[in-house]
């Protein structure tokens, strides 16, 4: 899962976009501090790579190294349980076309390349507001979700999956956000026919160029997405590159630690500027202002690039700040409106 | 396009099967020359790749600089006609995923990738040995083809494309091997409805680990493959270097020229063993000889690898050897089997 949590339009407004942030700002102070997306700004640190990752066609080791690797971090029942593909994008890109047209619900508002993806692949998509009015052959939810971070719980996720699965559809999670609540996942339960969990590398790990994306489903389900991304779907710098981020236990434990306290730093700073903060996950928070439409733009002139949301003119949604210096720009552009 | 000529069964022959050969000849001598694949030895120089192309979103101004190089590089009318995909594999896997399913013919024997992907979506799939029997509502071409060489003329493209547009078709020209017969190409005349153009960045700038392929069409159907893929579709590092490359008129240029003379010192080579040279491109060459059988044996006891066919077990394929040691433990290997 990537960054929006716009309409269901052909063109989604995505977090990230410091070109027409530069365009709309062109006075604001270089480099721009992109608070506007929920990628971990303290990324995992990039190993060597080998010339011939660059140069060979990724090799089916690389790969099935890749995926072991995958398995074992998300707690799903074996490699055969994965599908890795240049993007978790990628993986919504592909879905839809696996099935014929059908009905497909959203849980939502959420991250809408979901209900795009499936209406674009001729499927007849309708976004829903509570996980019990999801109905179809296929229904979708992020978890946690973006923006808000609601959570749907293991058990009624599983109820909801046996009641898509025995109508011969699917449940596809979409847990982008979940490495920082593994307690959420149900990576591990994909055994389930018809429960499709998507998993996001670059967000946790800090390194959303490499685009990776894993799919975890039960076995034959795994092999058809595999099937239709064929071979040497995935970079070999990525391959080498996530399947050693996979196996750091030590580097993740930590990462899940130091998110964790920086979220909390960024709600005390938030509720000090007078914010309601509404909940996040702790790779970002969204929070509610009075005056968020002018303290946007205080953040644009300074530099300073969050996410906002049309259809909700009073939230924002703030990543982590990267540094000391980041953060102080930030508070000092908010701080300016407030104390106006 | 990638490496093979087997047969259009789910798991297709490749070329670059490392893994496959150090377990066929455990004894071989490390490291292998890997001479399967039609990839340049002499990769284009991987430029300084700064930390955000790894750590960010790729930005759409990044992914449009790639598409404007690309177009200017392969002579497409512009970056509107050009579509970049992960690998031209990732092209060959979508394509048939946009067009209901139909008759689809492709002139063959050639890469079986574009059979087996069109049969895997649903469509009926005929291989024909003539131009002139293409037919259904899809035709696929490679050109130059892979292994043999064989090439289409333009003006037999042009007329088989308004063949096809005129029922609503697709010709599709793979031109993974056209970057060194660049007067083949048809890149230039993807105004034409229904004329679909792959490219393969890997094999030319000898970095098929980066995974980067363009489709060029007209513009309607460029944005159709664009949308497919979706945001975010080739990462970030890929379209640094790639950018750059296409942009490099001295490299491209001393790289066609040298590529010339080095399938042109393999051919004596070959000739001085007693093979036959059939045809190829200047990133590989197919011969035959009596001796085929025995000469991949010898070849895979002194770990050299080399591209077989099942259905012609006295033809091999030829990479250019990456150095003069490589060549010497090469030439060696086989006059072993010719001296007997």
């Amino acid at each position: 899962m990537a960054e929006t949590a716009g309409g269901t339009k052909d063109q989604v407004l995505h977090g990230g976009d410091l070109d027409a942030a530069r365009a709309a700002f062109s006075g604001a102070p270089e480099p721009w501090i992109d608070l506007s997306t929920g990628i971990n700004p303290w990324p995992y640190p990039l190993p060597a790579i080998p010339d011939t990752a660059w140069t060979r066609l990724p090799g089916r080791g690389d790969e099935d190294a890749l995926r072991t690797a995958a398995a074992a971090y998300y707690g799903a029942p074996s490699a055969a349980h994965t599908a890795a593909a240049p993007g978790s994008q990628a993986l919504i890109q592909m879905l839809p076309r696996l099935r014929p047209p059908g009905r497909v619900s959203v849980l939502g508002p959420t991250y809408a390349e979901h209900a795009r993806a499936w209406a674009a692949a001729g499927h007849a998509v309708r976004t829903v507001g509570r996980a019990e009015d999801l109905d179809g052959e296929v229904a979708v939810i992020v978890n946690p979700n973006n923006p808000d971070g609601r959570a749907v719980g293991r058990a009624d996720l599983f109820a909801l999956a046996g009641r898509f699965a025995a109508r011969g559809g699917w449940l596809v999670v979409d847990e982008a956000f979940a490495d920082v609540a593994p307690e959420l996942s149900v990576a591990d339960a994909v055994e389930w026919p018809g429960l499709v969990v998507l998993r996001s590398f670059g967000k946790f790990f800090g390194l959303a160029g490499v685009r990776l994306g894993v799919a975890l489903a039960a076995e034959p389900l795994a092999a058809v997405i595999r099937d239709a991304f064929g071979p040497w779907a995935v970079p070999g710098p990525t391959l080498a590159i996530a399947t050693q981020a996979f196996r750091d236990e030590a580097w993740i434990a930590a990462t899940r630690r130091r998110l964790s306290a920086e979220a909390a730093g960024l709600d005390r700073a938030l509720a000090g500027l007078g914010f309601t903060v509404i909940s996040g996950t702790p790779l970002y928070r969204l929070a509610s202002h009075t005056f968020a439409t002018p303290i946007v733009n205080a953040l644009g002139r300074a530099g300073v690039l969050v996410r906002r949301f049309e259809d909700h003119p009073e939230w924002l949604r703030f990543g982590l700040p990267p540094d000391e210096a980041a953060q102080r720009r930030f508070v000092s552009a908010v701080q300016d409106v407030v104390d106006k």
